[in-house]
């Protein structure tokens, strides 16, 4: 599959249409495979209280219940604006092959959007962020790991 | 507030529980309110079909809902590793006060996560990154965002 105008721009059309609609950011997305939109996204953060709902996360999460699938190889998402590290990390677990977007992350930022900062901050280790920050208990958790390891049944993702 | 053993501990046996019953990968998490936990999430990416299912997002989504916000500052999170960059994206637009966890990213590279290898993604500008990635339309998306910023009815987070 290769770029094709007409999904970005639904994925523009349709973060203006909720923004208007009152469901969140002017934030949206779809998915295509093989040449059809089988999901769409848009940010509803404020309107379903919850700061995971962006339109790159609501895509994904409507893909993937449609296809009863975790991964999304295969499929390419269209995103009106260039994704927050959230969202884009979200793409990479979900496999997806490719990601074309609209705006950018200074666009979002002259909005008044975080993205920017917060890509600042994952960029760092943990020890030198804004957000207080600490570790213990390391041992334990690493027993728990070891039992995943050793558990010849588990479905890896 | 400040750190206390037992919630850290409650992340841990939960991250072992909910792997033993099959629920997804060795992680959960717990979200805690003037000292008692409001929320609990686990990894259940391959039994939900939803690749976002990781530990702290539930357990912010869980709690978003309990309190019918979409800011959780004054909570602090516990998560019995070290957060992917999407979770720990998702920690920062919660408005999370703090995070505590136990196992580390290299403990969780070691059981075969990809936590590491996206950090280092996330921190490369978006046309040096491995996901095949593109820009276009750029204009008509900065449309939508002028509309944001003169829309005086919005509500932001």
């Amino acid at each position: 599959m290769s770029y094709s105008e007409q999904f970005l721009r639904e994925a523009i059309r349709l973060s203006e249409e909720k923004m208007k609609a009152g469901e969140g950011g002017p934030f949206a997305a779809v998915i295509v495979q093989d040449g059809t939109i089988i999901s769409k996204g848009w940010n509803c953060v404020t309107s379903e209280n919850d700061p995971t709902a962006h339109g790159e996360m609501e895509a994904i999460r409507k893909a993937c219940a449609t296809l009863k699938t975790f991964s999304l190889e295969g499929c390419e998402i269209y995103s009106s604006c260039e994704p927050c590290p959230m969202c884009l990390s979200a793409i990479y677990w979900a496999r997806l092959d490719a990601l074309y977007f609209a705006g950018s992350m200074a666009d979002a930022a002259a909005a008044g959007f975080d993205d920017r900062f917060f890509y600042d901050e994952v960029s760092k280790p943990w020890n030198a962020r804004t957000l207080k920050t600490e570790q213990a208990l390391q041992n334990e958790a690493q027993k728990v790991f070891k039992a995943w390891i050793n558990n010849p049944g588990k479905a890896e993702y």
